[in-house]
């Protein structure tokens, strides 16, 4: 869809900081990181919520979820990770491509699920890098 | 684990407004929500994070929420449904067994991933009730 802005970083239309892509998704990091290291996974199939996802892309991003998580926890020396997915404005829902929200959490900081401001694209561009690294050496 | 307080609601030996089980998870009601409908999926299994739990755990679970998503939108008349898995202290989790939240979000409240006060017990029976009709009406 040509006014989501997910489906034009999938198209590359739009920049990302990529850390994974295969032939059902796309991972990336969010520029405006509710935490350091927030990861987002994105279908590349343009669904806008949960309701209308198909069951073989919402596995395949769950999947990938579960194998990025610990790597992920490790790399930003995480205490913790919250994974949230939400639909609807009501629920925070932002854009409107059903995405998946990986969020290193830290002892003492406080959990939100959206930042306010653009992370440091060289912090966002060293992480989506070790990430990949760190996907390589897992094989994945 | 017999500390675990989702283990013994597993077992049975505490209470809970049962929506869903089969050989793989259960599915009740929070009973502390941070709104109308909130519920609980977890695996029969203790495993306490996403780090530890087996693939097809995590996608029975995920598989169960995509089917329940909607009818609890539905049954709720909710704007919205935030899906939150939470890992760490760190990340507010407070039951040591994996668990995904369910929670529907309505135009105008904020959002909340825990409740403080215990929901209301006959509004608990009565939304598990509805739940577990639909789900029966679905053939789940």
């Amino acid at each position: 869809m040509s006014d989501c802005i997910f489906c034009n970083i999938i198209a590359g239309e739009l920049p990302c900081h990529e850390v994974y892509r295969d032939e059902q998704l796309l991972c990336f990091m969010d520029i405006a990181p509710a935490g350091r290291g927030h990861c987002l996974i994105v279908p590349l199939d343009h669904h806008a919520d949960i309701f209308g996802l198909p069951q073989e892309q919402l596995l395949a991003v769950q999947r990938f979820a579960a194998r990025l998580a610990p790597l992920l926890k490790h790399y930003c020396a995480a205490d913790g990770i919250g994974v949230h997915q939400l639909n609807g404005a009501a629920a925070g829902q932002t854009v409107f491509h059903y995405h998946l929200h990986l969020i290193p959490a830290y002892q003492g900081q406080s959990l939100q699920l959206h930042g306010r401001d653009a992370g440091a694209a060289d912090e966002l561009a060293a992480t989506a890098a070790a990430l990949r690294g760190l996907l390589l050496e897992e094989g994945c």
